[in-house]
């Protein structure tokens, strides 16, 4: 599996991906699952994705290529996100349907070529845009309430995101959010794991630098992060009202 | 859906279940999980339940009737707790079996009779027990490590478990984690709900009153814990260690 998370506050937007893969316990490896398409001061675009390998690196190298290939449509002449986002849909589509089951023989009963896809950035004269592309190809964008879109084993690092993320949230914290919310998945589902990428666009920026690092498992700030997190936590509950007053009979 | 979960530790078992059951958006009630079987002294489990709603109430009325029958097995005779979750997974199986779509001709493709049960408590003369029964009818223990376990909709509030829980934590603490995993997940899926059932079995106790409340959507307890949780995550998070040292590139 795959943890992804992108985040639209008024800052800007904030992206994160672990990088585990795994087709069964015993092939467990290490891809990035963050893509970057910039270019500097016309448009800054990043691709965070899900699901099946082999259909994710399709999509990505399809991309690639219409640029080198300079095709009738490519992320350069892309007039908005949303154009990007359909764009992706459309190629994704195209590359789960090679493989499915009624098309191509190989194919297992378990088989699932599905992929799903973040993708987040802004193209000049026009606001920044998040949205998520369903392995269907078509796609949402976030809710204003909780502006935030996950991907993959999203169920354990929701909760910290519902409570903590809204649209006037700093983009430390709301970084900061994202990497707690992705230790949380790390620490319950062995299917995901570091490194972790984080990379933060600052809103009408559009400059080819965001600000971007990875976190190694060993990682000195993963470490007290996790630390300070825990301790944290463990001081949040002390402080919690005692239950004296609820219990209905008496010990 | 359904969240239920029950804590193992030394002090005790803790259990917690929420009441939300529904079958499709407009067929949402109100049922408690949480069923107690006890005789002073002597015997005192707790059984919780999620999955398909009329299986676990067959089951619940299996048990009840041949009590009431004094069948050749039944809660009262069991000498040990495996025996009561052995007992009820065969109940739960032989439940499931009637329903299902091979057998029943009038099972649509999305039905499933599925039902998946925690079980704890002691009998006179043996340790605490606590064991999560399978819809295949077998069971598992909890694990030194991680001594919860947890059916239904598990994954929201797994990572505060995964955080707080250890075998030494006393019973208040587990209460109110099981609380805050509970209200973690109500908040981030909408088919768990309020009111929570919440007990505690003291080891070693037997009695037939254990620590046992409810708390209804609009208890002012519960409205205390989320307004003190949400509070002190937020005050969690500003402690964190600063992301300053961690950025590859400068801005």
């Amino acid at each position: 599996m795959t943890y992804c998370l992108a985040i639209a506050i008024e800052d800007g937007l904030v992206f994160c991906s672990d990088s585990r893969t795994n087709a069964g316990p015993d092939r467990v490896s290490t891809y990035s699952k963050m893509h970057r398409f910039s270019v500097a001061y016309d448009r800054s675009l990043v691709l965070l994705s899900a699901g099946n390998l082999a259909t994710s690196q399709a999509v990505v190298a399809q991309i690639q290529r219409d640029l080198e290939e300079d095709a009738s449509f490519n992320i350069l002449k892309a007039r908005y996100v949303a154009d990007v986002a359909d764009y992706i849909g459309e190629i994704s589509v195209r590359e789960q349907a090679k493989y499915q089951a009624s098309s191509a023989p190989g194919a297992g009963p378990g088989f699932n070529a599905n992929a799903t896809f973040i993708l987040g950035g802004q193209i000049k004269g026009h606001p920044q845009a998040l949205y998520l592309v369903y392995p269907e190809g078509n796609h949402i964008t976030a809710s204003e309430l909780y502006p935030y879109l996950q991907i993959g084993e999203a169920k354990y690092g929701k909760p910290i995101l519902d409570r903590i993320v809204r649209p006037d949230t700093p983009y430390e914290t709301a970084m900061r959010c994202a990497l707690v919310s992705m230790d949380s998945t790390i620490r319950s589902n062995a299917t995901v794991g570091p490194p972790l990428e984080c990379l933060f666009y600052r809103n009408d920026s559009l400059k080819p630098h965001a600000r971007y690092f990875t976190l190694e498992e060993r990682h000195p700030y993963l470490a007290k992060l996790r630390q300070s997190w825990d301790d944290n936590i463990r001081e949040a509950f002390t402080k919690l009202p005692p239950l004296n007053e609820v219990f209905a009979d008496a010990e």
